[in-house]
Protein backbone atom coordinates (compact mmCIF):
# COMPACT_ATOMS: atom_id res chain seq x y z
CA UNK A 1 0.00 0.00 0.00
CA UNK A 2 1.23 3.06 -0.62
CA UNK A 3 1.80 5.60 1.37
CA UNK A 4 0.14 9.30 0.50
CA UNK A 5 -0.03 12.78 2.11
CA UNK A 6 -2.84 13.60 0.10
CA UNK A 7 -3.18 16.33 1.56
CA UNK A 8 0.03 17.70 0.64
CA UNK A 9 -1.46 20.64 -1.39
CA UNK A 10 -1.84 22.67 1.74
CA UNK A 11 -1.01 22.42 5.57
CA UNK A 12 -3.93 21.24 7.18
CA UNK A 13 -5.17 21.59 10.87
CA UNK A 14 -5.11 18.19 12.35
CA UNK A 15 -7.79 16.87 14.04
CA UNK A 16 -10.71 18.69 13.02
CA UNK A 17 -13.13 18.92 10.00
CA UNK A 18 -16.05 20.39 8.91
CA UNK A 19 -19.59 19.25 7.65
CA UNK A 20 -22.25 21.50 6.22
CA UNK A 21 -25.82 20.29 6.53
CA UNK A 22 -27.46 22.28 3.49
CA UNK A 23 -31.28 22.30 3.72
CA UNK A 24 -33.55 22.77 0.60
CA UNK A 25 -37.80 22.11 0.29
CA UNK A 26 -38.38 20.12 -2.75
CA UNK A 27 -42.13 19.20 -3.64
CA UNK A 28 -43.28 20.42 -0.21
CA UNK A 29 -40.25 17.89 1.23
CA UNK A 30 -37.30 19.30 3.49
CA UNK A 31 -34.44 17.53 1.61
CA UNK A 32 -30.40 17.90 2.45
CA UNK A 33 -27.57 17.33 0.55
CA UNK A 34 -24.84 14.51 0.03
CA UNK A 35 -21.93 13.39 -1.38
CA UNK A 36 -20.41 10.20 -2.29
CA UNK A 37 -17.15 8.74 -3.31
CA UNK A 38 -17.69 6.59 -6.16
CA UNK A 39 -15.78 3.90 -4.51
CA UNK A 40 -17.63 4.37 -0.99
CA UNK A 41 -21.26 2.71 -0.13
CA UNK A 42 -22.20 5.17 1.88
CA UNK A 43 -23.25 8.97 1.92
CA UNK A 44 -22.13 11.79 3.52
CA UNK A 45 -22.64 15.70 4.42
CA UNK A 46 -20.37 17.38 2.38
CA UNK A 47 -17.25 17.81 4.30
CA UNK A 48 -13.54 18.58 4.30
CA UNK A 49 -10.21 19.92 6.50
CA UNK A 50 -9.47 22.97 7.73
CA UNK A 51 -6.33 24.81 6.06
CA UNK A 52 -3.96 26.23 8.42
CA UNK A 53 -4.34 30.16 7.06
CA UNK A 54 -8.09 30.34 6.91
CA UNK A 55 -11.01 30.44 9.53
CA UNK A 56 -13.44 27.75 10.06
CA UNK A 57 -16.16 30.29 8.55
CA UNK A 58 -13.53 30.21 5.32
CA UNK A 59 -13.00 26.99 5.46
CA UNK A 60 -16.60 25.88 5.24
CA UNK A 61 -17.09 28.38 2.16
CA UNK A 62 -14.10 26.74 0.42
CA UNK A 63 -15.04 23.01 0.96
CA UNK A 64 -19.07 24.04 0.12
CA UNK A 65 -17.57 25.50 -2.93
CA UNK A 66 -15.54 22.77 -4.22
CA UNK A 67 -17.97 20.00 -3.04
CA UNK A 68 -20.85 20.88 -4.36
CA UNK A 69 -20.66 24.20 -6.44
CA UNK A 70 -22.74 26.30 -3.92
CA UNK A 71 -21.34 29.92 -2.77
CA UNK A 72 -21.57 32.73 -1.00
CA UNK A 73 -24.72 31.06 1.53
CA UNK A 74 -25.31 32.23 4.63
CA UNK A 75 -23.86 29.03 6.89
CA UNK A 76 -24.39 29.32 10.65
CA UNK A 77 -22.29 27.34 12.83
CA UNK A 78 -24.89 25.34 14.69
CA UNK A 79 -22.85 22.62 17.19
CA UNK A 80 -18.81 20.57 16.75
CA UNK A 81 -19.47 16.69 17.10
CA UNK A 82 -16.90 15.10 19.83
CA UNK A 83 -17.59 12.03 20.72
CA UNK A 84 -14.80 9.81 20.98
CA UNK A 85 -16.56 6.90 18.38
CA UNK A 86 -17.92 9.40 15.98
CA UNK A 87 -16.28 7.80 13.15
CA UNK A 88 -15.38 4.65 12.24
CA UNK A 89 -11.51 4.09 11.98
CA UNK A 90 -11.58 1.50 9.72
CA UNK A 91 -14.49 2.25 7.68
CA UNK A 92 -11.93 5.17 6.85
CA UNK A 93 -8.77 2.55 6.21
CA UNK A 94 -11.32 0.77 4.13
CA UNK A 95 -12.34 3.46 2.10
CA UNK A 96 -8.43 4.62 1.42
CA UNK A 97 -7.52 0.90 0.64
CA UNK A 98 -10.03 1.06 -2.12
CA UNK A 99 -8.46 3.94 -3.16
CA UNK A 100 -5.04 2.72 -3.03
CA UNK A 101 -3.57 4.89 -0.20
CA UNK A 102 -2.87 5.46 3.14
CA UNK A 103 -3.06 8.86 5.58
CA UNK A 104 -2.41 8.28 8.48
CA UNK A 105 -4.23 11.34 9.71
CA UNK A 106 -8.08 9.91 8.78
CA UNK A 107 -7.07 7.30 11.05
CA UNK A 108 -7.40 9.15 14.30
CA UNK A 109 -10.19 10.62 16.32
CA UNK A 110 -11.92 14.01 14.39
CA UNK A 111 -13.89 16.52 16.32
CA UNK A 112 -16.14 17.97 13.47
CA UNK A 113 -17.74 21.39 13.47
CA UNK A 114 -20.82 21.68 11.90
CA UNK A 115 -22.55 24.39 9.72
CA UNK A 116 -25.79 24.35 8.22
CA UNK A 117 -27.88 26.26 5.66
CA UNK A 118 -30.83 26.53 3.90
CA UNK A 119 -31.39 27.26 -0.13
CA UNK A 120 -33.44 27.32 -2.62
CA UNK A 121 -32.29 24.05 -4.43
CA UNK A 122 -33.58 26.05 -7.86
CA UNK A 123 -30.95 28.09 -7.03
CA UNK A 124 -28.36 25.57 -6.66
CA UNK A 125 -25.89 24.21 -9.47
CA UNK A 126 -24.72 20.63 -8.49
CA UNK A 127 -21.04 20.19 -9.78
CA UNK A 128 -20.62 16.13 -10.08
CA UNK A 129 -17.05 14.49 -11.20
CA UNK A 130 -16.32 11.12 -12.14
CA UNK A 131 -15.08 10.35 -8.61
CA UNK A 132 -17.48 12.12 -6.31
CA UNK A 133 -21.62 12.50 -6.58
CA UNK A 134 -23.13 15.12 -4.71
CA UNK A 135 -27.63 15.16 -4.76
CA UNK A 136 -30.70 15.84 -2.49
CA UNK A 137 -31.82 13.39 -0.40
CA UNK A 138 -35.01 13.79 1.19
CA UNK A 139 -34.54 14.34 5.42
CA UNK A 140 -37.38 11.70 6.60
CA UNK A 141 -35.77 9.44 4.03
CA UNK A 142 -32.23 9.09 4.49
CA UNK A 143 -30.02 5.85 4.42
CA UNK A 144 -27.48 5.08 6.80
CA UNK A 145 -24.74 7.75 6.16
CA UNK A 146 -21.04 7.66 7.20
CA UNK A 147 -20.54 7.95 10.43
CA UNK A 148 -22.78 9.85 12.90
CA UNK A 149 -23.82 11.60 10.29
CA UNK A 150 -27.47 10.63 10.47
CA UNK A 151 -27.04 12.62 13.91
CA UNK A 152 -25.41 15.55 12.95
CA UNK A 153 -28.44 15.78 10.26
CA UNK A 154 -30.68 15.51 13.41
CA UNK A 155 -29.18 17.80 15.45
CA UNK A 156 -29.01 20.67 12.72
CA UNK A 157 -33.26 20.09 12.34
CA UNK A 158 -33.48 20.47 16.10
CA UNK A 159 -31.55 23.65 15.27
CA UNK A 160 -33.60 25.03 12.98
CA UNK A 161 -36.89 23.72 14.86
CA UNK A 162 -35.52 25.92 17.55
CA UNK A 163 -34.95 28.94 16.19
CA UNK A 164 -37.54 28.89 13.97
CA UNK A 165 -39.69 31.73 16.15
CA UNK A 166 -36.54 33.59 16.68
CA UNK A 167 -34.78 33.78 13.20
CA UNK A 168 -37.01 32.69 10.31
CA UNK A 169 -34.23 30.53 8.68
CA UNK A 170 -36.61 29.61 5.96
CA UNK A 171 -36.42 32.92 4.83
CA UNK A 172 -33.67 31.29 2.40
CA UNK A 173 -36.22 29.18 0.62
CA UNK A 174 -38.48 31.84 -0.36
CA UNK A 175 -38.42 34.28 -3.61
CA UNK A 176 -38.27 38.00 -2.41
CA UNK A 177 -41.85 38.01 -2.12
CA UNK A 178 -43.99 35.71 -0.96
CA UNK A 179 -47.59 34.99 0.22
CA UNK A 180 -48.39 33.77 3.81
CA UNK A 181 -49.50 30.32 2.65
CA UNK A 182 -46.07 30.14 0.89
CA UNK A 183 -44.39 31.12 4.33
CA UNK A 184 -46.74 28.50 6.11
CA UNK A 185 -45.86 25.55 4.10
CA UNK A 186 -42.60 25.80 4.45
CA UNK A 187 -42.88 26.65 8.50
CA UNK A 188 -44.93 22.96 8.18
CA UNK A 189 -41.94 21.17 6.92
CA UNK A 190 -39.80 22.44 9.11
CA UNK A 191 -41.84 21.44 11.70
CA UNK A 192 -43.56 18.84 10.84
CA UNK A 193 -46.86 19.90 11.86
CA UNK A 194 -49.70 21.59 10.84
CA UNK A 195 -50.74 24.95 11.52
CA UNK A 196 -53.24 26.98 12.13
CA UNK A 197 -54.18 29.53 8.94
CA UNK A 198 -55.15 32.46 11.19
CA UNK A 199 -52.92 32.08 14.16
CA UNK A 200 -49.54 31.77 12.12
CA UNK A 201 -50.69 34.85 10.18
CA UNK A 202 -51.21 36.99 13.02
CA UNK A 203 -47.77 35.47 14.82
CA UNK A 204 -46.23 36.54 11.35
CA UNK A 205 -47.07 39.88 11.34
CA UNK A 206 -46.43 40.50 15.02
CA UNK A 207 -43.05 39.75 15.46
CA UNK A 208 -41.89 42.25 12.87
CA UNK A 209 -40.03 40.10 10.47
CA UNK A 210 -41.58 40.57 7.46
CA UNK A 211 -43.46 43.21 5.80
CA UNK A 212 -46.55 43.33 3.45
CA UNK A 213 -45.15 45.25 0.03
CA UNK A 214 -48.57 46.40 -0.77
CA UNK A 215 -48.68 44.13 -3.87
CA UNK A 216 -50.66 40.80 -4.78
CA UNK A 217 -49.88 37.88 -6.49
CA UNK A 218 -51.03 37.20 -9.92
CA UNK A 219 -53.09 34.80 -9.46
CA UNK A 220 -56.96 33.09 -10.59
CA UNK A 221 -58.49 33.04 -7.30
CA UNK A 222 -59.83 35.77 -5.60
CA UNK A 223 -59.17 37.51 -3.35
CA UNK A 224 -55.69 37.70 -4.51
CA UNK A 225 -52.90 37.23 -1.88
CA UNK A 226 -50.63 40.00 -0.44
CA UNK A 227 -47.13 39.36 -1.20
CA UNK A 228 -45.02 39.96 1.78
CA UNK A 229 -41.45 40.07 2.16
CA UNK A 230 -38.93 39.84 5.01
CA UNK A 231 -37.28 42.70 6.72
CA UNK A 232 -33.70 41.42 5.94
CA UNK A 233 -31.62 44.21 7.52
CA UNK A 234 -33.11 42.64 10.95
CA UNK A 235 -32.96 39.06 9.88
CA UNK A 236 -28.71 39.79 9.35
CA UNK A 237 -28.36 41.43 12.69
CA UNK A 238 -29.81 37.92 14.26
CA UNK A 239 -27.85 35.91 11.85
CA UNK A 240 -24.66 37.87 13.34
CA UNK A 241 -25.25 35.86 16.75
CA UNK A 242 -25.82 32.81 15.66
CA UNK B 1 15.38 26.05 28.22
CA UNK B 2 13.66 22.79 29.23
CA UNK B 3 11.52 21.23 26.56
CA UNK B 4 9.26 19.64 28.22
CA UNK B 5 5.64 17.41 27.54
CA UNK B 6 3.73 19.00 30.47
CA UNK B 7 0.78 16.61 29.28
CA UNK B 8 2.46 13.27 29.30
CA UNK B 9 0.06 12.13 31.98
CA UNK B 10 -2.63 11.33 28.87
CA UNK B 11 -3.07 11.90 25.34
CA UNK B 12 -4.54 14.91 23.89
CA UNK B 13 -6.11 15.95 20.90
CA UNK B 14 -4.08 18.15 18.86
CA UNK B 15 -5.26 21.87 18.02
CA UNK B 16 -8.56 21.97 20.04
CA UNK B 17 -9.08 23.50 23.12
CA UNK B 18 -12.45 24.09 25.50
CA UNK B 19 -13.13 27.34 27.52
CA UNK B 20 -16.20 27.46 29.87
CA UNK B 21 -17.94 30.78 30.29
CA UNK B 22 -19.52 30.45 33.67
CA UNK B 23 -22.31 33.28 34.17
CA UNK B 24 -23.41 33.96 37.81
CA UNK B 25 -26.13 36.65 39.17
CA UNK B 26 -23.99 38.68 42.39
CA UNK B 27 -25.48 42.15 43.99
CA UNK B 28 -27.77 42.56 40.50
CA UNK B 29 -24.52 41.94 38.33
CA UNK B 30 -24.07 39.35 36.17
CA UNK B 31 -20.48 38.13 36.73
CA UNK B 32 -18.06 35.85 35.06
CA UNK B 33 -15.78 33.58 35.93
CA UNK B 34 -11.96 33.67 35.29
CA UNK B 35 -8.44 32.28 36.31
CA UNK B 36 -5.25 33.44 36.04
CA UNK B 37 -1.79 31.40 36.45
CA UNK B 38 0.20 33.31 39.08
CA UNK B 39 2.63 34.26 36.76
CA UNK B 40 0.20 35.99 33.82
CA UNK B 41 -0.66 39.01 33.46
CA UNK B 42 -3.93 38.29 31.97
CA UNK B 43 -6.89 36.45 33.15
CA UNK B 44 -8.63 34.05 31.12
CA UNK B 45 -11.33 31.60 31.13
CA UNK B 46 -11.39 28.18 32.63
CA UNK B 47 -10.18 26.26 29.69
CA UNK B 48 -8.22 23.42 28.86
CA UNK B 49 -7.15 20.45 26.04
CA UNK B 50 -9.04 17.46 25.36
CA UNK B 51 -7.78 13.60 26.71
CA UNK B 52 -8.29 11.11 23.46
CA UNK B 53 -10.37 8.69 25.37
CA UNK B 54 -13.40 11.60 26.18
CA UNK B 55 -15.75 13.35 24.91
CA UNK B 56 -16.26 17.04 24.46
CA UNK B 57 -19.00 17.19 26.72
CA UNK B 58 -17.03 15.00 29.20
CA UNK B 59 -13.47 16.98 29.02
CA UNK B 60 -15.18 20.12 29.65
CA UNK B 61 -16.99 18.81 32.75
CA UNK B 62 -13.49 17.58 33.91
CA UNK B 63 -11.85 21.07 32.94
CA UNK B 64 -14.33 22.81 35.09
CA UNK B 65 -13.73 20.69 38.14
CA UNK B 66 -10.12 21.20 38.04
CA UNK B 67 -10.18 24.64 37.80
CA UNK B 68 -12.89 25.97 39.33
CA UNK B 69 -14.20 23.24 42.40
CA UNK B 70 -17.30 23.25 39.77
CA UNK B 71 -19.15 20.10 39.46
CA UNK B 72 -22.38 18.79 37.41
CA UNK B 73 -23.48 22.08 36.03
CA UNK B 74 -25.34 22.45 32.82
CA UNK B 75 -22.88 23.29 30.20
CA UNK B 76 -24.02 24.44 27.16
CA UNK B 77 -21.82 24.39 24.05
CA UNK B 78 -22.26 27.66 22.06
CA UNK B 79 -19.87 28.47 19.44
CA UNK B 80 -16.65 26.91 18.13
CA UNK B 81 -13.64 29.73 17.73
CA UNK B 82 -11.77 29.57 15.07
CA UNK B 83 -9.89 32.82 13.38
CA UNK B 84 -6.49 32.29 12.15
CA UNK B 85 -4.99 34.57 15.03
CA UNK B 86 -7.07 34.39 17.87
CA UNK B 87 -4.48 33.76 20.22
CA UNK B 88 -1.00 35.22 20.26
CA UNK B 89 1.59 32.47 20.09
CA UNK B 90 4.25 34.85 21.06
CA UNK B 91 2.06 35.32 24.20
CA UNK B 92 2.00 31.87 25.05
CA UNK B 93 5.95 31.51 24.37
CA UNK B 94 6.45 34.02 27.06
CA UNK B 95 3.97 32.56 29.76
CA UNK B 96 5.86 29.25 29.12
CA UNK B 97 9.23 30.79 29.39
CA UNK B 98 8.32 31.90 32.76
CA UNK B 99 7.54 28.69 34.17
CA UNK B 100 10.80 27.72 32.60
CA UNK B 101 9.20 25.00 30.09
CA UNK B 102 8.47 24.75 26.32
CA UNK B 103 6.03 22.80 24.57
CA UNK B 104 5.55 22.90 20.76
CA UNK B 105 1.70 21.99 21.12
CA UNK B 106 1.16 25.51 22.70
CA UNK B 107 2.58 27.48 20.13
CA UNK B 108 0.71 26.38 17.41
CA UNK B 109 -2.81 27.31 16.02
CA UNK B 110 -5.97 25.93 18.62
CA UNK B 111 -9.37 25.83 17.69
CA UNK B 112 -11.57 26.47 21.21
CA UNK B 113 -14.88 24.88 21.53
CA UNK B 114 -17.34 27.70 24.15
CA UNK B 115 -19.20 26.56 26.66
CA UNK B 116 -21.48 28.16 28.77
CA UNK B 117 -23.50 27.92 32.24
CA UNK B 118 -25.56 29.55 34.32
CA UNK B 119 -24.98 28.80 38.14
CA UNK B 120 -25.96 30.56 41.43
CA UNK B 121 -22.49 32.03 42.83
CA UNK B 122 -23.21 31.07 46.27
CA UNK B 123 -23.50 27.25 45.36
CA UNK B 124 -20.04 27.64 43.64
CA UNK B 125 -16.94 26.54 46.32
CA UNK B 126 -14.06 28.03 44.01
CA UNK B 127 -10.94 26.19 44.78
CA UNK B 128 -7.33 28.37 44.61
CA UNK B 129 -4.30 27.35 44.41
CA UNK B 130 -0.89 29.30 44.89
CA UNK B 131 0.05 28.37 41.27
CA UNK B 132 -4.01 29.78 39.86
CA UNK B 133 -6.21 31.62 41.23
CA UNK B 134 -9.93 31.79 40.55
CA UNK B 135 -12.80 34.91 40.56
CA UNK B 136 -16.13 36.21 39.81
CA UNK B 137 -15.61 39.57 37.68
CA UNK B 138 -18.62 41.93 36.67
CA UNK B 139 -19.19 40.77 33.05
CA UNK B 140 -19.24 44.90 32.35
CA UNK B 141 -15.95 45.79 33.69
CA UNK B 142 -14.05 42.78 32.23
CA UNK B 143 -10.08 43.89 31.89
CA UNK B 144 -8.29 42.91 28.95
CA UNK B 145 -8.42 39.09 28.42
CA UNK B 146 -6.19 36.59 27.31
CA UNK B 147 -6.24 36.00 23.60
CA UNK B 148 -9.91 36.19 22.20
CA UNK B 149 -11.38 35.30 25.66
CA UNK B 150 -13.08 38.69 25.82
CA UNK B 151 -15.25 38.01 22.58
CA UNK B 152 -16.07 34.89 23.71
CA UNK B 153 -17.60 36.43 26.75
CA UNK B 154 -19.31 38.43 24.35
CA UNK B 155 -20.84 35.88 22.19
CA UNK B 156 -22.20 33.68 25.02
CA UNK B 157 -23.74 37.05 26.74
CA UNK B 158 -25.35 37.06 22.90
CA UNK B 159 -26.63 33.24 22.75
CA UNK B 160 -28.05 33.60 26.35
CA UNK B 161 -30.19 37.08 24.99
CA UNK B 162 -30.75 35.28 22.10
CA UNK B 163 -32.08 31.88 23.69
CA UNK B 164 -33.87 34.07 26.76
CA UNK B 165 -37.25 33.63 25.51
CA UNK B 166 -36.95 30.06 24.24
CA UNK B 167 -35.20 28.34 27.10
CA UNK B 168 -35.25 30.29 30.65
CA UNK B 169 -31.40 29.48 30.53
CA UNK B 170 -31.71 32.29 34.07
CA UNK B 171 -33.43 29.32 35.85
CA UNK B 172 -30.19 28.36 37.46
CA UNK B 173 -29.72 31.72 39.10
CA UNK B 174 -32.77 31.12 41.25
CA UNK B 175 -33.53 29.11 43.94
CA UNK B 176 -36.70 26.43 43.69
CA UNK B 177 -39.23 29.09 44.59
CA UNK B 178 -39.29 32.07 43.05
CA UNK B 179 -41.37 35.63 42.85
CA UNK B 180 -41.65 36.82 39.68
CA UNK B 181 -39.62 39.95 40.55
CA UNK B 182 -36.68 38.09 41.50
CA UNK B 183 -37.24 36.14 38.24
CA UNK B 184 -37.97 40.00 36.37
CA UNK B 185 -34.63 40.87 37.70
CA UNK B 186 -32.33 38.39 36.24
CA UNK B 187 -33.81 38.95 32.99
CA UNK B 188 -33.27 42.72 33.27
CA UNK B 189 -29.38 41.83 34.07
CA UNK B 190 -29.17 39.40 30.72
CA UNK B 191 -30.69 41.87 28.59
CA UNK B 192 -29.64 44.77 30.21
CA UNK B 193 -32.62 47.10 30.23
CA UNK B 194 -36.00 47.29 32.56
CA UNK B 195 -39.08 45.07 31.59
CA UNK B 196 -42.58 46.11 31.86
CA UNK B 197 -43.48 44.84 35.41
CA UNK B 198 -46.86 43.26 34.06
CA UNK B 199 -46.16 42.46 29.94
CA UNK B 200 -43.18 40.56 31.98
CA UNK B 201 -45.54 38.17 34.02
CA UNK B 202 -48.15 37.86 31.45
CA UNK B 203 -45.57 36.46 29.18
CA UNK B 204 -43.89 34.50 31.91
CA UNK B 205 -46.77 32.47 32.63
CA UNK B 206 -48.31 32.27 29.49
CA UNK B 207 -44.66 30.32 27.93
CA UNK B 208 -45.67 27.30 30.02
CA UNK B 209 -42.08 27.23 31.49
CA UNK B 210 -43.28 28.23 35.25
CA UNK B 211 -46.25 27.27 37.02
CA UNK B 212 -47.86 28.22 40.63
CA UNK B 213 -47.08 26.48 43.82
CA UNK B 214 -49.73 28.53 45.08
CA UNK B 215 -47.54 29.06 47.83
CA UNK B 216 -46.46 33.02 48.78
CA UNK B 217 -43.73 34.54 50.28
CA UNK B 218 -43.20 35.24 53.81
CA UNK B 219 -42.40 38.96 53.55
CA UNK B 220 -43.75 41.83 55.67
CA UNK B 221 -45.33 43.76 52.58
CA UNK B 222 -49.34 42.85 51.30
CA UNK B 223 -49.61 40.69 48.99
CA UNK B 224 -47.29 38.64 49.87
CA UNK B 225 -46.10 37.66 46.90
CA UNK B 226 -46.87 34.18 44.91
CA UNK B 227 -43.87 31.53 44.59
CA UNK B 228 -42.99 30.00 41.30
CA UNK B 229 -41.51 27.16 40.25
CA UNK B 230 -39.41 26.37 37.04
CA UNK B 231 -41.22 23.01 34.86
CA UNK B 232 -37.70 21.91 35.21
CA UNK B 233 -38.84 18.35 32.37
CA UNK B 234 -39.71 21.04 29.85
CA UNK B 235 -36.63 22.59 30.13
CA UNK B 236 -34.43 19.67 30.48
CA UNK B 237 -35.75 18.62 27.32
CA UNK B 238 -35.10 21.98 25.50
CA UNK B 239 -31.69 21.57 26.77
CA UNK B 240 -31.01 18.17 25.20
CA UNK B 241 -31.09 19.98 21.91
CA UNK B 242 -28.91 22.93 22.74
Amino acid sequence: MKKLNSFSDKELLPGISIDCVIIGFKDNNLVVLLNKYSKNDKWMLPGGLIHKDESLDEATQRILQRRTGIEDVFLMQFHSFGSVNRIDIEENRRLMELYGFIDERLLSRFVSIGYLSLVMCDNVVITNSETESCRWFEIEKLPLLYGDHNQIVKRAMDTIRLYIDIIPLGYALLPDKFTISELRKIYEGILGRELDRKNFQKKMLNNGLIFSTNERKVVNTYPKPILYSFNKERIKDLEGIM
